[in-house]
C-alpha cells in the first residue's frame, strides 16, 4: 500500500486474454497486429507518473528506437550494466542502479519522486513480490496464444483488489484498472 | 468456429486477474469469499445451453451437492469411471462417455444438441486445443494468488476473439465475453 514513506508503483501493460504480455521469443506481433493497438489512454498515464523504472531488457529494446520514446526519466535496474554501455545520447536520460526495489523506492522517496511507473515482466515480478505496486492497468487483448511470458509472477500472499475503471475500445481491447484493496493508487 | 456440422462450444469460467480458475489445490476459497460472487447473468447462460460437458473431477465435486446443481443433462468424459460409480439417484441425469472432444461433438450433433457448455479446466483445454470452443464467458475477480489451475492450455496456433460485450459488477468483477473471430458463438 502506498505510505508517506514511499511513492506509489504503477503498473501498465497490454495482455493476451491468457495471461501474457509477450510470447517466449519476447515478440508483440499478437499485440501488433491489432488494429489501433496503441492505448489512448496511455498519455494521461504517463503525465501523471514521475519516472519509469525498467529492466536492461526492456532498455535494449527501446534503445535502437529512434526518437527515444520516453519524456519521463528511466531508471534501469541491473547489475550487468554500466552506464558505458549506454549511448553517449542516454547518458542523461537513463540512470543506472542496483538497488532492490524497495530500496529504489526509498531513493526515489527521497528525490520527491511521487509515482513511479514500473516496466517490463521481471521487474514488475520483483515490485510486486515486494508489495509495491499499487494501481495496475492492465488491457485485455482479444486473443489467446498458448504460452509466453506471464505479467504476474509468484506471490507470497493474495493480493485483493480493487477494481475502478472499465474501458473497452472499438478493437475489443478492454482496459481494466485496479489498486490494491488498502491502497488508493496515487 | 461453429459450423452446421457440430455444436457450438461454451465455457464460463471466473478467473483471477492472473488468469487461475481454482488453486493448486483445488480450492476456490478466493472466490467464495467475494461478496456476491453468484455471476447474476449465469442463469440467462445456462438457458440457452443444451448440455454441459465436464471432466471426472468437476462430477466428483458437485456429487455430493444436495440438491444437484444443474438442471440440464450433464455428459462426463472419462475413462475411469463408470454408471457403477454413480448415485442411483444420478444414472439418469450423466452419461459417462470416452469419447474425444470431435467425436462427442459428432455424436451431440446426431442428438440435436446446439449448444454444449463445457466446464472444467481439463475439458476446456482439450475441446480449446481441437477449435471446439466458440464463445467465451469469463469473470475476472479482483485478486492475484500467484499460482493455481489456469483456464487456458497450450494450444496449436493463435486464436483470434471478437470482444462481444463487457459487464462490470458492484462487486467488481468484469464479465468479458468473447467469440472467435469466425464465429458467432451460437
Amino acid at each position: 500500500m502506498p505510505t508517506p514513506n514511499r511513492p506509489s508503483g504503477h503498473i501498465n501493460m497490454a495482455m493476451t486474454l491468457d495471461g501474457f504480455v509477450a510470447r517466449d521469443d519476447h515478440s508483440l506481433d499478437w499485440l501488433m497486429k491489432q488494429p489501433n493497438a496503441e492505448d489512448p489512454s496511455f498519455a494521461e498515464f504517463s503525465a501523471r507518473m514521475d519516472v519509469i523504472v525498467m529492466g536492461s531488457g526492456s532498455l535494449r529494446t527501446v534503445m535502437g528506437f529512434e526518437p527515444w520514446p520516453y519524456e519521463l526519466p528511466v531508471i534501469v535496474l541491473s547489475r550487468s550494466m554500466t552506464t558505458d554501455d549506454l549511448p553517449e545520447a542516454l547518458r542523461e536520460k537513463v540512470e543506472i542502479r542496483t538497488d532492490s526495489p524497495q530500496d529504489l523506492m526509498a531513493v526515489l522517496h527521497e528525490r520527491g519522486v511521487r509515482r513511479v511507473y514500473v516496466d517490463g515482466g521481471a521487474v514488475i515480478q520483483s515490485f510486486l513480490a515486494e508489495g509495491l505496486i499499487d494501481e495496475f492497468n492492465v488491457a485485455i487483448v482479444p486473443i489467446l496464444i498458448g504460452s509466453g511470458i506471464r505479467i504476474f509472477g509468484d506471490i507470497n500472499a493474495d493480493i485483493d483488489l480493487k477494481q475502478k475503471s472499465v474501458q473497452r475500445y472499438d478493437n475489443g481491447i478492454v482496459r481494466l484498472t485496479y489498486t490494491t484493496a488498502e491502497g488508493t493508487g496515487g
